[in-house]
C-alpha cells in the first residue's frame, strides 16, 4: 500500500497510506483472536487477550521515507504479528502476554523528526515538533487528520502508564540491516549489541579568493579553503582509523561538502570558480557510535584537528553542532543471548553488530521502570539486498524474513518461559 | 566609464561602454597630435605620425568582467598613451614610430572567449567564436554593433599585413599584477618572464551510495567518492611541491568542488545528503604553467594519481579536460634586459615573475614574423591592493601606475636608440 516496488512507497508519518496499513494489521488482528487498540498518539497496539503479569512487546513501524522501500520497518511488524499468532495458536498456554506495536511516524523524513510515535508515547517528544511541517500540514494537523491527540504531546503526558511499563519484560523489534554487512559475511542473523548515536555539524571555512593564475602556492600567498579542506578530511580520517584501533567503534562520513542550499548561499558559495583560489568551503561532518562519552570525546578531538589545520592554512573555521543524539551503548544482554540460542537452535549463522541505523527500539530502550531499570530491548537485523534502504530497490528476501521471524519467535518463547 | 568604485565596472567586449572608452582615447589622441583608426575588427590603433620603418608597440584593452574593477587593463592603456606622448613631447627626433593598440574584449568573460580583439586581428580566432552569446547577442551581432567587421573572423583574415607585422620591432604591455607577489615583497615593479598557459579538466567520480549509520568504514564496504576526492587533492598537492621543488614552475587551484550546477546536475549530485556515503563527486582541477611540455607531462602525473587514489577506494573516475591553452615559456630576453636597467635607472625595486593570467601580449608573443622569429615581446606588472582584480576592489595607486609608466617609456626610449 502506498506505493509500488517501482517508484517506491510513500507512506509518509500521519498519513492517511500509514493509517490504512496499521488499519489492514488490525483487521489481521482481529481476524486471528488478537486484541487491537489504538493510543491517543495513534500507534496501533495488537495483544493477546486475557489479563498477564508481565508482557513480551515487539513492534516496528509501517511509514516510508519519499519513495522509499517496503521492508524497512514493515518486515519487522510482519515478523512480529506472525511470531504471535504462531505462539499463540501453539500450546502450552502463555505465561506472558504478547504485544505488537505499530509506532506512528518513525522516519524522519516527512517533519524532520524521528521516531514521532515511539517518542510521544513515552512523553518524550518536544512540544516543538507540533509546529513542524510536511505536505502544507503541521504535525499537530496531520495528527488530528488521522484521529490523534496531538495535546498528549503539549502535554508531554506518557500514554503508556508506569505500570504497564513495569510490566514489559522485553521489547524485540527484528528490523532489515539497511547495511552490507550480513550480505557480505554471508549470515542469516544480526544480533543488535547496541544502538549508535549521531553527532551531525557543519564546519564552514573561509579564506581569500584570488587569481589561480597569479597567486604563488603555499600558504602564505593562498588561504585555499578546498585545499584545507581536503586535508582536514584525510586526517579525520586518520584519527578514526587510530581511534577505532584503540578500541573505539564510531563511523564517521563528510557527506555533503559544498552543496548544500541553504549553507552556499549563507557562505556566498558562488563566489568560488573555476580559476579561483577557493576563499569559503563548507561540509557536513557525521560521527556515529554507541557511546555518547567516546562520541563526545572523539568530536573534541576531530575540532582540534580542524582547527590546527585550518591554522596550517590560513583559513577560518566555524563548527556548528546541529544534532545530537544519543546511542544506546549496549542493548540487553540477556535477551541478545537467547537470540543467539535461537539462532543456534535453527541452525541459522549469526552474528553480533551494532546498529547503524536509530531504530524505535532505542526509544523504548531510553525508558525507565519505577525501579529505575531500563526495559530490556533486544534487535534482530536480517540481510537486505546490497545494503539498500531507503530506495524503490529495498529488498530481503522472503526467506530472509522468514529466518528473522523464526529467531523473533523463538527468542520471545524462551523469553517466555 | 560604464561603472564605478562602489559596484564595479561594466564594460563587456564589443558593449557601448567599451566603445566609449576608445572614442575618449581617440579624442585624447587628435588632441596631441597622435593620429589614430580603427581596424575592421575594431581595435582602435593610436600612433606618432610619420612614416617609420619599425614601430615599437605597447597596448592593453579597456574592457572589464561584470562588476570589475577600472585598473585591469585600463591602466596599461593610460600608462602606454602617457608614455608615448611624453616620448613625442621630447626631442630628439623618433627613430621608430610608436603605436599603441587598444585591443577589444581581452576578458573571457563576456562571450566565454580571452583576447577576441588580437586574436581575431591576427586572424587566429576560430570563426566558431562568432556564434557565442553575451547579453542576448551574438558576438558576430555586438561587432557589428560596434562598427566591426565579423567577416574578416570567418575568412581567418589578419587585419595586421604582414609588412605592417614585421616591421613590429617590440610589444610590450603594462598590466597590473592581479596577484599578491610585489605588494607582498614591496616592490615597485615587476619584469614578466613568461605567461603561463592553463589546463582545466573536470574530475568526476561515481561510488556508492550508503547509509552512513550502517555501513562500516573502509573501502570493502564504502565507496565514498568525497573522501576519495579528499586523498586525491592532498596528494596532487604533495606531486605539485615535489614538482616544483624540483624546478617545474606551475600552479595549481581545485576552485570548485561539487557546485558546479551543470556538473551537479549531469551527476545528480543532489542524491548526496549529511547521512549518507557519498555515491558521486566532482571537481574542477586547473594547472598552470608556461611550458606545454612540462604542463602535458605534469597532468599525466596528476592523473595517475587520480585514478590510482579513485582505485583505491573503489571508486571510477572520469577526467575531462574542457580547456587547453598553451602559455608563453619565454617572453623576450633583451626587453626584459631593457626594463631592469630602467628600473635601475628610475632607481625602482623589481622582480622577474611569470605571469599568472593571459594577457593580449600572450596573442601577440604568439605571432612569427616572414623570418619565422616571433614579435619581441614584454611586461611590466605593477602592484595592485591585496592582489585583488576582476571585483570592485581593485585598485593600484597613481604612485605605482606613475612608477609603471616611466618604467614603460623608458624602456620604450631605449628600445628605439
Amino acid at each position: 500500500m502506498g506505493g509500488d516496488t517501482t517508484n517506491g512507497f510513500n507512506r509518509p508519518a500521519y498519513s492517511d497510506e500509514e493509517s490504512r496499513v496499521m488499519h489492514y494489521f488490525a483487521e489481521q488482528a482481529e481476524a486471528c483472536g488478537l486484541h487491537h487498540r489504538f493510543d491517543e498518539i495513534g500507534n496501533l497496539i495488537i495483544e493477546t487477550p486475557g489479563s498477564f503479569a508481565q508482557w513480551i512487546e515487539t513492534g516496528s513501524h509501517v511509514d516510508t521515507v519519499p519513495g522509499g522501500g517496503n521492508y524497512d520497518g514493515l518486515a519487522g511488524i510482519v515478523a512480529g504479528f506472525e511470531a504471535i499468532k504462531h505462539i499463540v495458536a501453539s500450546p502450552p498456554l502463555l505465561k506472558q502476554g504478547l504485544r505488537l506495536r505499530i509506532w506512528r511516524g518513525e522516519e524522519s523524513a516527512a517533519f524532520g523528526i524521528a521516531s514521532i510515535g515511539s517518542r510521544a508515547a513515552f512523553g518524550t517528544l518536544p512540544d516543538s515538533s507540533l509546529c513542524m511541517s510536511c505536505r502544507g500540514k503541521t504535525l499537530s494537523e496531520a495528527m488530528i487528520e488521522q484521529h490523534a491527540d496531538p495535546e498528549i504531546i503539549k502535554q508531554a503526558k506518557s500514554v503508556i502508564h508506569s505500570d504497564e511499563l513495569d510490566n514489559i519484560s522485553a521489547y524485540i523489534e527484528m528490523h532489515i540491516e539497511q547495511g552490507k554487512v550480513l550480505e557480505a559475511e554471508a549470515l542469516d542473523i544480526g544480533i543488535v549489541t547496541a544502538i549508535r548515536g549521531s553527532r551531525r555539524s557543519w564546519v564552514s571555512l573561509s579564506g581569500t579568493f584570488d587569481h589561480s593564475g597569479a597567486t604563488p602556492m603555499g600558504s602564505l600567498y593562498r588561504q585555499d579553503c578546498n585545499l584545507a579542506m581536503a586535508y582536514m578530511h584525510v586526517r579525520l580520517n586518520e584519527l578514526l582509523q587510530k581511534s577505532n584501533s584503540n578500541g573505539s567503534n564510531l563511523v564517521q562520513t563528510i557527506g555533503l561538502i559544498n552543496n548544500h542550499t541553504e549553507m552556499n548561499e549563507k557562505l556566498g558559495m558562488n563566489r568560488n570558480a573555476v580559476s579561483k583560489v577557493s576563499g569559503t568551503a563548507c561540509f557536513s561532518f557525521e560521527v556515529r557510535g554507541c557511546d555518547a562519552d567516546e562520541l563526545a570525546a572523539y568530536s573534541k578531538q576531530a575540532a582540534t584537528i580542524i582547527k590546527a589545520t585550518a591554522a596550517e592554512f590560513g583559513v577560518h573555521p566555524v563548527i556548528e553542532t546541529f544534532s545530537d543524539q544519543s546511542g544506546i551503548p549496549a542493548l540487553n544482554q540477556q535477551i541478545q543471548q537467547h537470540t543467539l540460542q535461537a539462532c543456534q537452535s535453527l541452525d541459522l549463522s549469526q552474528m553480533s553488530m551494532p546498529s547503524g541505523a536509530w531504530h524505535d527500539a532505542g526509544t523504548v530502550a531510553q525508558q525507565k521502570k519505577k525501579n529505575g531499570n531500563h526495559i530490556p530491548v533486544g534487535m534482530i537485523f536480517i540481510p537486505c539486498r546490497d545494503g539498500i534502504s531507503h530506495s524503490p530497490d529495498e529488498y530481503a528476501t522472503a526467506e530472509a524474513i522468514a529466518k528473522g521471524t523464526s529467531v523473533l519467535a523463538t527468542t520471545i518463547l524462551q523469553l517466555s518461559r
